[in-house]
């Protein structure tokens, strides 16, 4: 199976299930118990947790674990939301997050948040105007995705954090799911306040995340309960997913520099090839993040395109996971304003971890086959 | 080690770490995909789905997936509260139930809900009086334990839940995390609506659990995001864990009456063990489960016996695992207005899967060397 969907997940290292299966054999002491396979298991916790922290560039005390990017979206915004309530109950985002922030500050808006969303240019980057616009005295929270699952399209966050930094006091909290690992996700860099990650995009397991912060910041609790991970997120902790979250996060740190420079060949590699059919429109700006390439083919269902390649082996996938069963076009594809005739055929094409070489020659020459039957391109 | 402390957690089974390691390896697509490994992923996760609901009596579409106990009785109580608002806002719980319910209507109290707290006698047991008393006809939700996780006493649920019914309008909760497995779960037999379970419990894994209903129920949705689990639990599946937990719960569920019967020898062979000395009062009700049995030894605090005991190789607790590192005396043991002399010293002793005759006989030839040295008993 040719594997190019990683930006919607990705397989396990073989080194994270191990760690897995070692520490559910071996620890599977509940971390909150006061004797000594608690003891040991809490040792291990932490160590996962201050390793975490220092990749980031924060303290150990700064980092929880949660159930995934989703349950770390949620809490980031909502903790902080609720958290800092009596500065404001205005909230900035833009119109291309993931629907685990968009839905997550829908549910605020009912609650009495007011909410205003950063226009995207046809790159689908937000601008430092518009938000000096619409930055306000009350604005409690700004969250602003690091790069867009969809196409790829990196936020200038450094120069927004800044930004808000000085206008405000607002929080900046950023999405960087699709981040660790291709580009640097770290606090020094990105000057932002809160960050999510997720570990199935990084080749960790499905069910793991973290929220991790760099000043002290009060958190409005969302699951409350035994007042585990310093009370800000309840439930026994599942150590060995923490613990093969840091192996995860590690071994893809590690391998930052490698991965993105394999990835930005790739890529250019294949915008050439694409950029050669006359019905094909690249979605993915041309300064867009190296592993993510989004593109449509014009008046051809991405569906279509989707069945022909997996027939031949070759996975990809039409915008994103969550909103592929979905009928209508995504939100981040209808921000962009692309022509009707290519809104139904977007495909994305995801790179990651283990791939090889010889996939994207096996994609160019399927596809193109592809396209001879279906276009007579 | 002779670890007795199966209701803070408990090891994997070998089975269930295989399962996981394998649908990681084998089927590791994003389940919500519209490929090939998507449908792949998401046929394992549906039949998983359809195993635990065979189990406890409902239909599929009954029955999501969350992180935990924790999550699972956070999602029922506030995704019930507040999807049934306009019935009213009184919600009745018991003084004795888990932090992760009493936390959460402290939550929902400081969002304008009302909460009433039925007593327990002093064998920790509620009492329909003071359910009908309590019930209103505001009452939106009744939620109370199976089985309490530090004395085992057990709640007459099927009683409680039909004189709701009888009575009122509201939905009743219960908390069955430390009973599947243990006793019967099924919603057949409990009569009640909605209920809760986690995998770590029932030698799955850490950072696993459902809730389940049986009427048709209006959530509100407390992680949104993709939509995933119809909407109510969105983030992306962790299939993996899904699988591994329908695994768990039916090797858990064909070995009931097994462990059943096994525990009741131990339990009335330590009981009659205990009741030997002076200085020790059992605090699980005689009718309580047989899996949890908790005593105190007057005038010892319960760390100086647990590490008496780990020196010798056997893990026990005090009350809770969620409480163990707090100094205060647990909300159960103050509701049970234990004597004074008697607080400190509780231990809890849980049964599980993988015990053996001979950790029994370990555990009394130990502790009877400890209150030898200690008590002089």
């Amino acid at each position: 199976m040719n594997y190019m969907d990683h930006s919607a997940t990705t397989k396990p290292r073989k080194e994270v299930l191990d760690t897995f299966i070692t520490v559910n054999e071996n620890y599977y002491g509940n971390p909150a118990s006061i004797h000594e396979m608690g003891v040991e298991a809490n040792a291990l916790l932490e160590r996962a947790r201050s390793q975490i922290a220092t990749m980031l560039s924060t303290e150990n005390h700064k980092v929880i674990f949660t159930s995934g990017g989703t349950e770390s979206n949620h809490f980031s915004i909502t903790g902080i939301a609720k958290g800092f309530r009596s500065r404001g109950s205005h909230i900035i985002t833009s119109k291309i997050e993931h629907p685990s922030v968009l839905e997550t500050v829908k549910q605020l808006e009912n609650e009495g948040f007011e909410i205003d969303y950063l226009e995207v240019n046809k790159d689908g980057i937000v601008s430092i105007e518009d938000l000096r616009k619409k930055l306000r005295k009350d604005t409690v929270l700004v969250s602003v995705m690091y790069i867009n699952n969809e196409i790829g399209s990196i936020q200038p966050i450094p120069e927004l954090a800044e930004h808000v930094k000085k206008n405000s006091r607002a929080i900046f909290h950023v999405d960087a799911i699709q981040s660790f690992g291709k580009y640097p996700v770290d606090f020094n860099f990105l000057g932002v306040d809160v960050l999510s990650l997720s570990g199935h995009k990084i080749n960790g397991l499905k069910g793991t995340g973290i929220v991790a912060w760099k000043p002290e910041l009060t958190f409005f609790p969302v699951l409350v309960g035994g007042g585990q991970e310093y009370g800000l997120r309840s439930g026994t902790v599942a150590v060995p997913q923490a613990v093969s979250l840091a192996k995860a996060m590690r071994l893809t740190f590690e391998n930052l520099g490698h991965a993105h420079s394999q990835y930005a060949k790739w890529s250019t590699e294949l915008r050439e090839f694409l950029s050669e059919f006359p019905s094909i429109k690249i979605i993915s700006p041309s300064d867009g993040a190296v592993h993510i390439l989004s593109f449509s083919v014009r008046n051809i269902k991405g569906e279509v395109l989707i069945n022909a390649l997996q027939t031949r082996g070759i996975i990809v996938s039409t915008s994103s996971a969550c909103s592929s069963r979905q009928v209508k076009t995504s939100h981040v594809i209808e921000a962009l304003k692309i022509a009707d005739d290519y809104k139904k055929g977007v495909l994305r094409i995801s790179f990651g971890y283990g791939m090889e070489d010889q996939q994207i020659q096996d994609f160019k020459y399927h596809f193109k086959e592809i396209m001879k039957q279906l276009k007579g391109e």
